[in-house]
Formats: structure tokens, C-alpha cells, sequence
């Protein structure tokens, strides 16, 4: 059980001499003082890691604490038929079932290349290599001894969105907006690490890699990663979860999940990008002319009304509130515009929450329902001035042969009986 | 399993005919337009809700993800000695194994009076009655239509570091400060719930009462209900924890814990308080003098070096990182101070990390170690100006009867050879 024995906790107490405590040898002003056993690891720990056995209906009868059991249906989904296996795939989170702006790590959606990769991380390395002054070789331990930082930032895969470029395809913001998420994170700044490598004059990308069996790999412009990258370790609180790269991942913040690697293994430094698939054969958008974008690394504003949805309808008339998500790659949130007549007429909803630089910001309109039917669309304003755009007007520049940074307005109808869809306006 | 059949969210298609879409009935620009069912429940769900079950090595074999196996030890700890039983006990939140500012839900403290109650939110009320103009009843989704906020509290037992009134008593942060914890609660201000009762202008207390077999209870003073209390169904993004008081707890911004009724199920208006239990024979503090303060309800400035402590020991001399929380019920963080030779000189710490009010604010100091014992200690200053007191400064004036409301500085002795102890300094 997770019980300390009471004498391990209490019981053995010695008093300290007043001996030299300091630095510098000076007698300190102890007059009684006490002192304990360093606590001794439980054994039985491990036992009780078992998460669903229960110990009784008091404290600790979940040393770590599940939801409860009436919110089963607050999970992950994938779709079952996205991709050829469950190693390669994605789920979603389920953003309309969440609310203010930190979602729970058990909640954050995973796109893996080739599965989750189990790592001891007192086993685990990070190499520093390449153009630098001194190549290196961090311990987690030796990353956990430097200075670190906290951070709340948004991370939403490229190919968010992306069934959504041929028409409205999912039903549910699970599914059309769940690659998503918004955690803080812990971290040492990359430029601390890069400061301690020293890094050649010539010096312009980076390439992270990841300890994954795809050895995911991406070029990383020098200036973002002198800028606000992050070498993270924990999220919301804790160590990171296996699938979100545990021990050890990138923090590229504003940048497409893509590249924010997990499993982090290596860092090389270099003078060019390294024109890997996962930046030239994938993570590139083709458009219209046959030619493909490619570096297209930041995530646009946008936003997603997440309640109603299809997967959340309005059960009563009267009073309601609408609620959802918008974000920007390019800084924070400065408006919401909500229409509920298909963008004919627009309001301003009420943020609410923290407001933060690349993060996920919180909207409301409370309002009251007749019964009605309705086209909702949301649309963020970030601080550049830049504007969610129809997916029309997205369509007009970019095509409909791209998977990738797909941040158009999405359009749920609510009808009459409260029932909600995904539908599409052109 | 947790897939949802590709049909259900992809081919069921349907055409929108151009009909009125619009309160006033106005026809909306709808060119093409795409419609899908609602998404229907996936009975499989509850199946795959075991969260121990495996689905393989990709996604979805957690639909609510867990913690690395390498991650046993973080859990919540009890002391088993201190209460008869399980249901009226306490374990505490590992504050040494946290970063950032957010405690993962799974890693929230427990403190229960009768156990944890189980309640299906469709069967949950919550009354308002007593000195109202019309008492009123609220079901779980009456509540969650009206307009909500999000807001990051910390939650402090008042019997947090209780132990330690009469000297150094347990051997890790995790057990001397571990009462506390620190999420995003989202919940409807309770003014807004109030205004619709309509309070009689006699009102000056209100009693809020839980669902648990304590049916626990206490007064709080009108100001303080209508000023930032909020009745909160969510935490760091998802429902509450049943421990935490699934589905409908008060927050209480910066006031004991005691007071923040888990499982809430009443509120009723009044013109005194009501003397419960736990106001009177509980949660009072005894003085010196045999007499008892009481209403004490403002937790102080108080702060705890959570790295190094006596369950996380320094185990490299040179580069280190000191780390810990700082936090007051009276406003917001201005400043920890840092000593390391038992309070004879303070330095100042690195706060990281959003400063919020009535939060948990993160502090750090990154130092070299070269092997010399130490007496670390850290110091709390609020923007009131209110200084984190020692222990002696205290029971000067509190004694040593009570168990509640210890904000003392805490000492931690490291030897060196990197072993950590709870020390006191009188």
C-alpha cells in the first residue's frame, strides 16, 4: 500500500550538534533542532500502480486519481480507418467535452509515425552535434540540473483540420479540430543547451530526432531555436506521457506539432536544412499549380466552436451557453467573432481565462435559444491583425489537394430538434 | 474499442436544402451544403474504460492515457497513523516530484471527512433556499447553461504543515506541505446563482452543505460569496474528480480548504453563522490561553522548497537547480527569498511561471553545489507587503496547541553527502 509505516515518518528523530552548517564553516544559531531519516523508497509502491484497484473507499484507493466513472465517454477516439495500423495513427481529443483552457494530460490527442516508444529514461541520452564548438551529451539528470522554465503553449498537428479541405467530412470537433491540445510545459531553453555546445558561426538549421523506431526527424530554422524553443520534460505538473515523448521532446511554440519531436535523442547542428520525408514528401502542401509549399511551419489563427457540435447538441431552449477554442501561432488571441447566421451577421464573444501568447483561449456567448436553426462559425483575430478565413477563400489560394494548415471557419447547423452538424458553406 | 465506425462519422451524408436558417427566417447564401447524422453513442466505450487494458502499441491503447511505468513512485502518499480509518483521512500530493504550476488531477490531495461520495450527475441538485425571495433548485445541466469563468486556485487544507507546530515531525515536503494543490477550476460565479434566488437584505451568512455521508458544512460570509466564490464543475479542463467533489464543488479563492464543499448539494441564505462542527470543535485554533480563534479563514503566505527536500536528496555537487512553491490567500506572489544558511542571509529567488492571484507561483534558484552542508530555507512575501514568519515568530504568538494555520518557514538540513532532513531551528 502507498502507507508510510508511522515510526519511518515519525519516530526516528536525532538532534543535530550544533556543528558547522555553512559554507563557510560559521557556527549557525541552532539551539534544538531535529532531524529525520532520509525517507526510504516504498517497495510496495509498485503494487498499488495497479490504477484500478480499488483500497477501500477512502484516500488512496487511487494513489493516482482517475475521473469518475460517469465520464467514460471522455476519451480519446480515433476513426478507426484513417491509416493501416494503430502504430501509425491518431486520435483525437475530445475538445467538446473539455473546458477553461489546460487539457488533461490523459486527454491529449497522439499522432505517432511508428508507435510509442518505451523509454527508461535513466537509460535515455540527448546528443548535441554537428557544427559546434563541443559536442555533448546530456543525462536526463544533467538537463534536470539546469535552469528551466514554464510555459503554456498550444500544440495542433499540421493535418488538423485537414479532412476538411474537400468538404465537411467529420462530424464532430472531435474529429475535424481534436488534433489539439494545450498544456504547460516544463523545460530548459534550447539556447542554453546550444549556448553550451557552442555553436559554429555557420551555423542555420538544426535537426532533431527522436528516439522513436521511425527516428522522426525535422530541420529547425537557428532563429526560431534561439528564440523560444523549449527541451521539455514535464507537462502540466508531471513528467511527460509516453505518447507525448516521454522522457524528453521539443517545444516549438506557434510551429506544427510535426516538429515539435518526442523521444528526443540528438540535436545536430548545421548549415542547411536536411530535406527529410517528413518536411519534403510529407508536411509540405500541394497546390493548385502542381507545386508544393514546403517550411510551412507556423500555425495560422483559428478557432472551433466546441459546444454545440455535433457530438454535443443543445438538449434545452431558454438559456445556453456557447463555448470553444481559438488560437494563433503568430502570438495571442485578440477577438472572437460568432455568428450564428452562416457569417452574415457577426458578435463579439467573451473571452475568458487566461489569455496567453500561443496558447488556447477560451470563448463564450451566453445566450438564449428559441429553437431556431442555426449556422455557427467562429472566427479569430490574433494580435498581428490577421483574420480566420472562410475555407472558400482558403480554397481560392490554396486548392483542395493539400492536407496540411487547413484553418478555415468551420460551420456546425443546429437544427431545430438541437440536433448539430457538420455542413459546409460555399 | 474506442474507434468509431468510419460510416458513422464519414459517409452518412445528407444535402441541406436553402431553408431558413435564421431567427428572422431569412434565407441563408447556402450553395452546396453537406450534413452528417449526429454522432451517436459508442456503447463500447465503457469497455475500453479500463485503463489498464492494452490495445496494442499505437494510439488508442490508452483512450485516457497514463503515466510512465518509470513514473511509479509519483504518487499520492497517506501516513496511515493519523486517522482511524481510510474514509475520514488525508494523503498527500507529491510536491517534490512537480514542476510548473498545475498539479495533475490524478496527484490532488485528498482530504475526506466520510469517505468519497459517488454521484450520478444526472441525479445531482443543488437547492439554494433559507432567506431567498425564491428558493430554487439547479440540476447539473440547469448549471452548466449559465455563464461560467476559469480561474486558477490554490486549495490549502488549513491543518496543512500541522504537524509541525511542535517541531520538525515528518520527513518530506510531500507530508510537512503536501495539502495543497493547484488547478483551473471553471465553474458559474455563485453571485449569478444567488441573484436569481434573490437575497433577502437580512442575509450575512450563507451555509454551504455537501452530499457526502458528513454532509459537511460551513458558513461563509455574504462578501466573500458574492465577491469571487465560484460553484465549480470542472478542473484542469475536465469534470472533477469524484474525490475532489464530482460533480459540483464551492471554490473558495484563498480560504481554508475546509470550506470549499465538496459534492455541494445546498446553499442556504441566513443572518448568522451557523456554528457547524467544523467551526467550532474543528478548524478553530486553540490559543495559548485556552481560548480559540475562530472564522480563521484567509490562508497566509506561506512557501516550501520542494527541491532539495528529504524525498528528493541532491545527488551532484556543482550545477543544481533549488526549486519550490510560494503562495497567499491574500493576493499574489511579489517576491520568495532563498537561504541556505538557516535565515542568516536571503537571496532573492527566479519566479517562473504565470503569477496569478491566490496561486500557486513556482520559484527556482539555480546554484553550485560544492558539498557544503546547508539549512535551506524560503520566505514568502505577498503584495500586501505580509512576510512569511518563522516557526519561533509563530508560536510566540499562537503556541503550540493548535494544529491549523502553520505558515512557518520551513528548514530543510542538507548533509553532505546530499541527504536531506526536516529540521528546526529555534
Amino acid at each position: 500500500m502507498s502507507k508510510q509505516a508511522p515510526k519511518d515518518v515519525l519516530n526516528r528523530r536525532g538532534f543535530l550538534g550544533a556543528a558547522g552548517l555553512l559554507a563557510a564553516g560559521a557556527a549557525l544559531p541552532i539551539g534544538k533542532a531535529k532531524a529525520e531519516a532520509a525517507a526510504q523508497p516504498d517497495p510496495a509502491i509498485t503494487e498499488v500502480h495497479d490504477f484500478n484497484k480499488l483500497l477501500g473507499d477512502g484516500v488512496d484507493r487511487r494513489p493516482y486519481g482517475m475521473p469518475s466513472k460517469y465520464e467514460k465517454h471522455v476519451v480519446r477516439r480515433d476513426v478507426g480507418w484513417l491509416t493501416a495500423s494503430a502504430e501509425s495513427s491518431v486520435n483525437f481529443t475530445p475538445l467538446h467535452e473539455l473546458d477553461g483552457i489546460i487539457t488533461p494530460s490523459g486527454l491529449c490527442f497522439e499522432r505517432h509515425h511508428s508507435g510509442v516508444a518505451e523509454i527508461n529514461p535513466a537509460d535515455h541520452r540527448l546528443m548535441i552535434n554537428g557544427l559546434v564548438e563541443k559536442p555533448l551529451v546530456f543525462t536526463m539528470e544533467d538537463i534536470k540540473r539546469m535552469p528551466r522554465v514554464n510555459r503554456i503553449y498550444f500544440l495542433e498537428c499540421a493535418a488538423n483540420s485537414g479532412m476538411e479541405w474537400r468538404g465537411a467530412q467529420l462530424n464532430g470537433c472531435q474529429f475535424t479540430h481534436g488534433m489539439v491540445h494545450n498544456v504547460m510545459y516544463t523545460g530548459v531553453p534550447l539556447k542554453v543547451l546550444l549556448d553550451e555546445a557552442g555553436l559554429k558561426p555557420n551555423v542555420k538549421w538544426l535537426m532533431l530526432e527522436g528516439a522513436d523506431a521511425a527516428g522522426l526527424n525535422r530541420s529547425l530554422p537557428i532563429d526560431k531555436a534561439l528564440n523560444d524553443v523549449l527541451i521539455a520534460f514535464a507537462m502540466n505538473g508531471e513528467a511527460l506521457r509516453p505518447e507525448q515523448g516521454y522522457p524528453l521532446r521539443a517545444v516549438i511554440p506557434g510551429w506544427q506539432g510535426n516538429m515539435w519531436v518526442k523521444w528526443l535523442r540528438r540535436i545536430e547542428a548545421g548549415d542547411m536544412p536536411w530535406q527529410t520525408r517528413e518536411e519534403t514528401s510529407k508536411y509540405t502542401d500541394l497546390m493548385p499549380d502542381g507545386r508544393a509549399r514546403k517550411h510551412t511551419f507556423v500555425m495560422d489563427a483559428k478557432s472551433v466552436v466546441t459546444n454545440p457540435s455535433p457530438q454535443a447538441p443543445l438538449k434545452h431552449k431558454g438559456r445556453n451557453v456557447l463555448s470553444g477554442f481559438a488560437w494563433s501561432g503568430r502570438g495571442t488571441i485578440k477577438r472572437v467573432d460568432v455568428s450564428i447566421d452562416g457569417g452574415r451577421n457577426w458578435g463579439t464573444a467573451r473571452l475568458d481565462g487566461p489569455i496567453l501568447d500561443k496558447s488556447l483561449t477560451r470563448f463564450y456567448v451566453d445566450f438564449d435559444w428559441n429553437g431556431q436553426e442555426m449556422m455557427i462559425q467562429s472566427r479569430a483575430i490574433d494580435d498581428t491583425g490577421y483574420v480566420q478565413p472562410s475555407k472558400p477563400e482558403l480554397r481560392k489560394i490554396r486548392g483542395v489537394n493539400s492536407i496540411y494548415h487547413n484553418n478555415g471557419i468551420q460551420t456546425w447547423l443546429v437544427r431545430a430538434n438541437g440536433e448539430t452538424e457538420n455542413v459546409e458553406i460555399s
